[in-house]
């Protein structure tokens, strides 16, 4: 009996597209991500839908853009009924696991006005966005909070605190001993007081290899969503990846004076944000930097750890492995710190796709430059599986025929991506309406289009200006480019996947097959001979 | 004690705006309805949200555009979880209360995915979009289909037949008494075979004044919506409203050579209907719109009866009623059958609401021309019984300041509309891929616009062109109003109200009251002092 088809879906948080040795990073090496590229493809233009952590994830978790599943920001809850890759992996079969991060929030009121306990088995599967959750941690713990299973482990393992995430994962220590407090960017350079193995990114590795080793006397087949808190802040790595990387390491900061002066309202509002303001002093950046590579240098070892497990159990020839970020981080880069906005520091993504099958040999170790968007995800593994992805709802392709060295002809001209600041300091401080806090980045390869409501647009040219240092968007000589991507942004928005509940299928039938007279309802015939003309021609006998 | 207050939402199918005797149709008296508007406001340019029955009425059910509430055909299932009038109301206390149509069809496949059983009260909600339903009645009920109440009632009064609905209320007989099919238009000028009490119109105000002696001893406020099938095909009245008006009371058709000649893709598609070449023929107009008069007169007569219940039992005090239609009719008019496009015969409809409170008593008899959106009701009813209309939620504006004499500087410049015609033989005949088959109409007040997806635009100049005969969309020198209402398309198509979890106190209140930090998430902070400092500003307790 041939054993089940897996999908091992690893995504990291913050991970930067450019922060690995396989996509160029000088010094930060990372020998198994690397290895990963060589044994599948890796993905150079892919982008996420939104560019902070939850609306990116509701965006692969349902395949759907941002204004598509309604989720705008951190801890918005996904409506209920908004269909998930879970939902469509149940249907075939396939159980969707999760171990690690959603920052997915329940919609109790959703839940509520349709009778639904949050913890019944339908409730959990809503609540946690489609996941059967076998280890949640949505990687953040502040005192106050529900805690962490991870908590517990740390207990036991010796940690006692009131909050052992906090004081002892993610606090360092003073010379003298004292706590400091691992949130505070001055401390990014202090180790984190717990050791090594005992971290986050080695306990969730432990856990999905728990998962894995538990699901085989299952025998189903899994999805399996490892979702890494790191490197996202806060920005503190244990021993001995807190040394390993030095000011020496980090690469000089990509912006220009210009970019300050001539800012768009809506960047030059994002630059004035705090984090912003300190990520772009130099002795903020010596201390993330080097932490920021020193947590990526561990999920690297940590993949290592997972690639032996998988073939030590034999499972590398079954499973399908993904590997990617839910959005990047400007750790300085033109003047801003987080995400937020469209450069691609912060909105594209690594990723590696690694499909067993034989038919993607001839792409091992290929990179693709094809136009690809997070929503690809879902589809995609919804095909690995056999499964035919709904088209109504899923607003992403599958990545299978690229995987197999195809390029559909009528593949995507233009990727798009979203974002909605109506929760930030930004909205107040630019006065706009809390409807009209809107980007929207169409990217077509080269041309990289921001329309921000109420706001003149912005413009890169990445081809003359791979840094993205010049906004475009006032140049006169640009206005045809503008034009252009404007018109596909507008046939985007008048175009969305809204009619969930009725396939492709069902509405190429309608019309082809003549089910609305099949069905009895007769509109505007004139007489008999025209209705049994008809009825004759579609093959309906005389009533 | 106060008696609680009510609203009664009544609806007509497929009743132009013009054919009623305050509208300005110059035979067809209507002096009940008439009477109603002199008690309240005549909205003079009322649009619906889709010309076609299923998502008109969910866009009235839910207060949100088609493009939200995703029901984009007769029959699709409105998705489980989209909040509808209902759902609203019942929060305040308020009963939302159905006889008659509403073509809703349940998300079975939804309401399954939840584990809700579609019989379960919340299933019933659902299913019935968020209706109680009183007494269902879609209208149309060919063999073969479920049986509607009105078959029982049909058979008790003494008229059997395997199809009563079909056979003697839409149905005629010939001379020789033999059964003449009321589908069939060449029949429209035959008498049903049911005596006019027996026929649906009596027959549904009788099951609305049922409703509201009962609901007397319940106490709680209620919306009914009483929602008639007529003068909707099949177009067959009883006697006297078969006899009542002939061929000259019908109109000429308002449709010119020009228009046939130059007609855009779309439009040229429509006119080839089967149903658009029978209804351009004058034999069927002279059989159709003679009956169609007498079953607005019948309604009409109705209005008078249940004006007169509403005055006996002391409600007109406490209660809103508002009078409407979901779409129109082209009558062969513009060369046109059914509905479709958005000509004012087919998108505008006739609306009056009377507002029964002493603050709307400036406004009696006055017709408003505001522009109104279907939309706009569902918050106009919450807001009558005095609660908040989610804004967040609601897409429409409730019209309470419009009835009090008010007219918001910030009322709408533009009323959309939008059709998609992926289920009709319009999609084969033009080619179109399904998610291409997408009209939008912007209408200013002057100039209409409509967008198809995939061919050129339409645009109607309603002051110099007021029935609608020169599509101005390639004329060059109205590029500049075509540029403006396409960019209110494009602002509107871009900012749906798509979050639908998520309030808008609730977003107000986060980054004004600084949650994030609060909450104890604590980004990009560089030290101890700047994270006093920012908690002394916000009233936080250092930690």
């Amino acid at each position: 009996m041939s054993r089940p088809k897996n999908v091992l879906w690893i995504m990291c948080d913050q991970l930067r597209y450019d922060y690995l040795g396989c996509t160029g990073h000088p010094t930060l090496k990372t020998p198994n991500i690397d290895a990963m590229a060589k044994r599948g493809v890796r993905f150079s233009n892919a982008y996420v839908q939104s560019p902070i952590c939850g609306p990116s994830r509701m965006s692969f978790y349902t395949g759907r853009y941002m204004r598509s599943h309604g989720s705008h920001w951190n801890g918005w809850p996904l409506r209920v009924g908004e269909p998930t890759l879970g939902d469509h992996l149940k249907k075939i079969g396939v159980r969707n696991v999760l171990v690690g991060k959603t920052h997915m929030t329940p919609d109790l009121e959703g839940l509520k006005m349709l009778g639904i306990a949050p913890d019944s088995i339908i409730g959990v599967h809503v609540a946690e966005c489609g996941f059967e959750p076998y280890e949640r941690d949505d990687g953040l713990h502040p005192t106050g909070r529900p805690r962490p299973k991870y908590d517990a482990y740390l207990r036991e393992r010796g940690y006692e605190a009131p909050n052992p995430w906090e004081h002892w994962a993610n606090s360092g220590a003073d010379d003298d001993g004292s706590l400091q407090n691992g949130w505070l960017l001055v401390h990014a350079d202090k180790a984190a007081r717990v050791a090594e193995e005992d971290s986050e990114t080695p306990y969730m590795t432990r856990r999905a290899m728990d998962f894995i080793t538990e699901a085989e006397a299952n025998g189903r087949p899994w999805c399996m969503h490892l979702s890494y808190i790191k490197p996202h802040w806060p920005y503190i790595a244990p021993e001995p990846y807190a040394s390993m990387y030095g000011p020496g390491d980090v690469l000089p900061a990509v912006r220009s004076e210009q970019e300050k002066q001539s800012a768009h309202p809506v960047f030059a509002a994002y630059m004035d944000m705090r984090y912003s303001r300190n990520m772009s002093r130099d002795e903020a950046r010596e201390k993330v930097i080097p932490t920021y590579m020193g947590l990526i240098k561990q999920i690297d070892d940590q993949m290592g750890v997972l690639m032996d497990f998988l073939e030590t159990r034999g499972l590398l020839d079954t499973t399908m492995i993904v590997f990617t970020s839910d959005h990047g981080d400007y750790l300085g880069d033109h003047w801003m710190g987080e995400k937020d906005l469209f450069h691609d520091a912060s909105a594209k993504i690594p990723l590696i796709v690694i499909d067993p099958s034989t038919a993607a040999d001839a792409t091992r170790g290929t990179v693709c430059d094809a136009l690809i968007e997070a929503i690809d995800l879902a589809p995609t593994f919804i095909d690995y599986f056999g499964g035919k992805p709904p088209d109504h709802i899923l607003e992403g392709r599958s990545l299978m025929p690229l995987l197999h060295g195809g390029r559909p002809a009528d593949w995507r001209k233009v990727v798009f991506s979203e974002y909605d600041y109506c929760m930030q300091d930004v909205r107040l401080k630019l006065n706009q309406p809390i409807e009209q806090c809107r980007l929207f980045m169409v990217f077509d390869g080269r041309w990289k289009y921001i329309h921000a409501s109420g706001f003149r647009p912005m413009l890169y040219d990445l081809l003359e200006d791979p840094q993205e240092l010049v906004d475009r968007g006032e140049d006169s000589s640009c206005a045809d480019v503008m034009a252009r991507l404007q018109s596909a942004l507008f046939e985007w928005a008048l175009h969305p996947k809204g009619h969930i509940t009725t396939s492709t299928e069902k509405i190429a039938a309608y019309a082809e097959k003549q089910l609305q007279v099949r069905n009895g309802i007769l509109i505007g015939i004139w007489d008999e001979a025209e209705l049994s003309a008809i009825r004759k021609k579609i093959g309906v006998p005389p009533a």
